[in-house]
């Protein structure tokens, strides 16, 4: 796996997938930088008058729900819809599901149209898969990922992915947990929201599978590791996770990824 | 007081305050990330469907004005509306009151229907306490903040916050000057609305009053002045402002709290 | 050429022009502390009820289309009008012209009722001129930027810039390359809008002309150059950059800017 996810890596960086996001304006900064030094291109718009345009020309198309509102809900549904008629790789980010009620049926409206990955945290993805995951705001205080992981692939048909200490990746047939990554990675908002475009940018750019989406969180979480090294805080960790992203070498992949199947 | 604050600090790290947000998009990344490494936990949501449910969690509300427009000045109306009904603490910070005419009043109608803090710097407060404040843009040029918070504490019937080099702190009887800080806050943008989060994570962890909004200035003008010493810039600075807010320990504030009674 | 810069980067720090943006979310916070780094003060609204009032007190307005949508290009149309009653310079950044024809079509509207500067990549630029520029997303894979501004400048009757490894600056007439910059300048989102922000600062606070907008963009380019150097990554550089526009000197002017008249 670890050959694959290096692999993988370097089909990223030489296709430099255009990945489409309408996405929540807190984190919309640090997931255009996180795109770019992964080797994506990022894309932002939410007006339903340009989003049918850019999703069409998009290798990928991620919606985040975090700060969700009508008229972006609107455009979401108009951009999924596009996304797949053109067979365009369709992420959702379910960011607070399961904290109001808005928030969970939009989440659930735009999965029962059927998407390619579901990335959330573990709360966010056991209340989608109707287990009883705690959400508090926007933040997960439930560690049940995997097995939510697994339950979600199989009832929304497709990939879902549960993020935390320990990422879970499945397809409802294959499982996969990653345990890279640092504490620091809990204290910087939009770490989730980051992993949500490098997902983008890895089915974008290799193809919609769990291998895809494993290899997505292990870059990020490998990242995020070797910039945690040394940081003495959450402001310089931020910045060294772009950094980390940029320079990371396939070697870095090859000698810590944790990836194993489950 | 010093020991107050120190004894707050540990407060609101034990009990993460959940701070809602309805604010400006220039600085919202800013203040999520401050609300993190203050101990709280910081969610944005501006849709009024949306906005109740959230509000009914939360420990604050924090509205700011920075980015207003229609929508957002309605939902910013039901949150304020929802955090009296539940007795959530409730601060504004009024970015660019004086500026035009749509920020003054919208600023005063938010306080006409009863807050428990308005934080702005000196010129904001100042005009909204009826005084000569000047504001330019969303800058303030005054020097009066002392004045200026107990006059609209007295005449808003609420907690006033003018920052400034000196921040002043008022509930109408008792004042309090902070004097801490460095010359670079004033060089980043989103200083005035992180202070505002961290006053929403103090009041909402230990009770609305001058002492808690003092005591989350206090915080973050430490922290600042921390983060300054040997910051050869606003980048560096801004970077290492958070990671001072995380690692603020209780002896930071025994040794360098410049608070008085005035 | 290079006196002259050095001496409009001391008339924008003694002037501290209000730069009025109505921008994309995304970059906005970048935008807003290049300007303070440079020397300038930011306002961003984009609410119809409040841009005349904030138009009137500004220096400059810059209108960039990055996450363009129906309210705020009605809101940017409401600012050119007014910028143009009250004679204010007005920017405009063409995010994406040619990547859809909304985008390509609001640029062409905003441009066609009269503006000062128009500020994209060469893809952007070639494209609004008539040239077959390739525009991917928000990013130029054109190269053609000198040719493109001269007849986008005559076209639209304006000062045109083009960005990218060499600046292209042109009101018609005369034309100027700006050589500076760096590579990593390339890897950070916003480069491009914080550029666009630059211009309404020396445009704000020396008046328009092609040489206030070159010395815009070669202050920045410096300044890139100069964050660059001993950058690790993208990450680091963001932030070395804010240090490096706050800390530019008149001497660093002289010494590097690498400015021609083509």
């Amino acid at each position: 796996m670890r050959e694959d996810i290096a692999e993988m890596m370097r089909i990223v960086r030489e296709r430099t997938p255009l990945v489409h996001h309408i996405t929540n304006y807190v984190t919309v900064n640090d997931c255009a930088n996180a795109c770019i030094c992964a080797g994506a291109a990022p894309v932002m718009t939410d007006e339903a008058l340009d989003v049918p345009g850019i999703v069409r020309i998009s290798s990928a198309v991620v919606l985040n729900i975090g700060t969700l509102n009508r008229r972006t809900v609107a455009s979401m549904r108009i951009a999924a819809d596009e996304a797949r008629r053109a067979d365009v790789p369709l992420v959702v980010d379910p960011v607070g599901a399961g904290a109001t009620a808005y928030r969970t049926e939009t989440a659930r409206e735009l999965i029962k149209g059927g998407v390619d990955v579901i990335k959330g945290n573990g709360g966010e993805i056991a209340v989608l898969a109707g287990m009883s995951g705690e959400v508090r705001g926007v933040d997960s205080v439930s560690d049940s990922g995997g097995d939510a992981a697994a339950a979600l692939a199989v009832s929304a048909g497709c990939i879902a992915a549960a993020t935390g200490p320990t990422d879970y990746v499945s397809d409802g047939r294959t499982s996969y947990a990653v345990g890279n990554g640092c504490g620091l990675m809990e204290r910087v908002s939009g770490t989730g929201c980051m992993a949500a475009s490098l997902v983008g940018a890895y089915t974008g750019a290799c193809g919609v599978s769990a291998e895809a989406v494993t290899a997505a969180l292990t870059v990020f979480a490998v990242a995020g590791e070797i910039a945690g090294e040394g940081s003495p805080g959450p402001g310089t960790f931020r910045m060294r996770l772009l950094d980390a992203l940029e320079g990371l070498r396939p070697e870095d992949i090859l000698e810590r990824a944790d990836v194993r199947r489950i």
